[in-house]
């Protein structure tokens, strides 16, 4: 029995190593090299093409490369009744948390004026900003993001579709609690999971919502953005600038009118990054856990999408 | 009785307020504007011109307004048995903290490198970084930054010129400890007191020790850092970087080379600012203590310097 790696044009030497490491009792292919489609047992994937996946009719699980499941439930020919499993990889949370904390600190403490400055040799300093950050999606990475921003002096709210306490973040939820949310918030981190409700919520209205001059930070899915909505909102200057690690088409294409804006902060999609070491033992942990018919670790409820 | 406010060009209307408010009983005076010299009980000073404290003859302490107390105790006017005190201002740690972490993070995400990328319209992930981080000062703010940096998921190693112990830090101490600590550093981080035995200490033999490609971060003090030596180590390539809040003449002059260096980013001395609100409640505790005859907080150690 053996485990297809799908990472397409992505190295994949490193997994490979790191999942015979973690299971040595297990043939580790690489798609598309995978052998006879009755011996794959598990999937390890990260945007397979359709149909792929449904190829292999004796898989007992598919795992996510990543935080995200929604690249695997948007193939409608994924078997409803296979367990499906989000990565959960300690650097997966350290990653996403260095990142949030760096975008909400250079937005705070004024960096890019800061740069501005030097590039004309001006001793000023930046206007003192206070900055609430409110955080879309209290999963995993939200609530360790919120937790980690509390501890550097923000004062931060939440925001996810059903009601969730955490402690000291002011948490709002679902539709009725959107409004007050976003009043409160000057800096917006987007954790949200992609689901077809949520695509499209980073919209215009939801910007006209915050306060004027607000700040986004995508770092959910590029399908959560309307990017004509943000463009139009940072012309307006509703919004006053957005750091984004997330776009609808990836790559970013060269001629896409985010790259040459100065209030974009474009990264490619590296805010967190799955490491094969750390990694691997998680998925060690579910395929045992899968042949064992044990719920999986992360496992998704593909009704509610996440 | 009064307390005379010395700030020379900054702006100082919201400390007398916040000192009025905080101590009713005391009569606020900006200087020059000081009234009779006999009747200042007080003074509370950024960077007073030498001499300027010793010409008031019935002082009880003098209060710096930020966490280094160098600029007093360079004043060799200033009576030898004064109390003198550095602020302590959870304002300040929380700037420092924030400030250090997004230098921190900024490099070992590869920042600047992500910068450039986009400014070619390229999709390219900057090298992943192990960066270790060295922090050279284990006071209230060093020992605040070696924690924060610690929950960002960082190794930190720390010096100080006396042993101290930190929970998870690996911790040097004194000339003996110094090359260890240095050849652990990937990321090295200045917090130290100016002392005259810790002037120039960032130097080319410094430098040296470091592992080749190291960053420095300083938010010390500009006599700290022999400035020739930093360019010819980046130039050299042993340092690839530094982050800069502290000069040796602030403002740093328009035609500093410094200013021009794509290697170096340039803060106008505003990691941690003292906060009038804040800062005006331990002001008023140390009045009532110097009142009382009893030991300030943040008293200083006026041999060791700081």
């Amino acid at each position: 029995m053996s485990l297809v790696l799908i990472r397409k044009t992505a190295p994949t030497a490193q997994w490979v190593e790191a999942l015979r490491h973690a299971c040595p009792d297990l043939e580790v292919r690489v798609w598309p090299d995978t052998g006879p489609a009755e011996d794959v047992e598990f999937v390890l994937s990260w945007a397979a093409d359709p149909g792929v996946i449904a190829g292999f009719p004796n898989l007992r699980a598919v795992f996510s490369l990543g935080a995200g499941v929604d690249h695997i439930l948007k193939d409608p020919t994924v078997p409803a009744h296979l367990p499906v499993a989000r990565m959960v990889d300690p650097s997966l949370t350290t990653g996403m948390v260095q990142y949030v904390c760096m975008a909400v600190l250079q937005r705070h403490r004024g960096w890019d004026d800061m740069r501005s400055f030097q590039r004309e040799h001006a001793w000023r300093r930046p206007e003192a900003r206070v900055s609430r950050v409110g955080i879309m999606g209290l999963g995993e990475l939200g609530t360790a993001c919120a937790l980690a921003l509390q501890g550097l002096g923000f004062e931060v709210d939440g925001w996810s579709r059903r009601a969730k306490t955490l402690p000291g973040v002011h948490a709002h939820a679902g539709e009725e609690g959107l409004e007050a949310f976003l009043a409160r918030t000057d800096i917006l981190v987007n954790l949200l999971p992609l689901t077809a409700e949520l695509e499209n919520i980073l919209c215009a209205e939801t910007f006209a919502r915050l306060p004027r001059g607000a700040y986004l930070i995508n770092v959910g899915r590029g399908e959560h953005l309307v990017e004509a909505d943000l463009l139009a909102a940072l012309d307006a200057g509703q919004l006053s600038g957005a750091t984004l690690d997330v776009f609808r088409v990836e790559p970013l294409p060269a001629e896409h009118p985010f790259w040459a804006r100065a209030d974009i902060a474009i990264t490619p999609h590296n805010a967190s990054m799955t490491h094969p070491g750390t990694a691997a033992a998680h998925v060690a942990a579910n395929i045992a856990r899968a042949r064992a018919g044990q719920a999986l670790l992360g496992q998704v409820d593909r009704q509610r999408g996440y």
